[in-house]
């Protein structure tokens, strides 16, 4: 809860991650807030809706433009418990997300502080406020958990 | 057509670019082809649906996609009029399309040969064969026209 009895829209964006790790997808999740309203909320469904695009950041996204019936959604903000990878790192720009929260850095497959650096390249025409390493631990935790899991499942 | 008969993937591409247009989208096409078939073909719907992510290749990927019933459309192609964007590219990947086929080049907002080139990345695990250039001078001069009309337009 923050300072006005509202949930953290981080919080419910760790909830989101767990609840797609249970499903038995990567446990990432995301969550649009515009002003006080929380617009959208989404896990990773990649495996689930066999759509290498459902990345929650993606579905998040998709849903709030949808309410909004708009492609961009002006001073928006995006919260998710990953680094956002190059195309989710490109659709919060096309989006025209006013500022990105993210949790753990990603060095593997992360497109923000990694890789292409999308909001860095001059290809890139609106780039978000970006604020990174919320709850680190907890959410670095909470994907390695998930891969050792499987890899003990897997043997 | 081609030696057997088939209609060429990069003239449907180009026949879904062409449409996109008519409907006032950027008019971007694409296809995606596994083996003789054509599994799925798209234009731009980034207006149309309110979705900053519906670009033509995102929304070709998705369609084949839920036909194979598989986030990986192995074996699969994607033929393209437009240089893929960084958001598409790394879908591009995702999908594990063998092989990329483009026409236009995109120096603006290209993420293939531009930007922050996603397959050269290390975060980028899956890059496939890429034909670039394939009716360049008509794919460009299709979106030249198109901003042409639409600064006329609003001129």
């Amino acid at each position: 809860m923050n300072a006005r009895g509202q949930p953290d829209p981080m919080q419910i964006a760790f909830d989101e991650a767990r609840a797609a790790g249970a499903r038995g997808e990567v446990p990432v999740g995301a969550v649009v807030v515009c002003g006080e309203k929380l617009l959208a909320r989404a896990g990773n469904r990649t495996r689930e809706d066999s759509d290498p695009t459902a990345h929650a950041e993606i579905l998040a996204i998709r849903e709030a433009a949808r309410i909004l019936g708009s492609e961009r959604l002006i001073g928006c903000d995006l919260h998710v418990t990953l680094e956002p990878c190059a195309m989710c790192a490109a659709a919060i720009s096309f989006a025209r997300i006013r500022r990105l929260y993210f949790g753990a850095h990603d060095p593997k497959s992360g497109g923000v502080e990694h890789g292409g650096r999308f909001f860095d390249q001059p290809t890139c025409h609106h780039a978000p406020e970006v604020y990174g390493g919320f709850r680190e631990r907890e959410a670095a935790e909470l994907l390695r958990d998930f891969f050792r899991e499987r890899r003990d499942e897997t043997g």
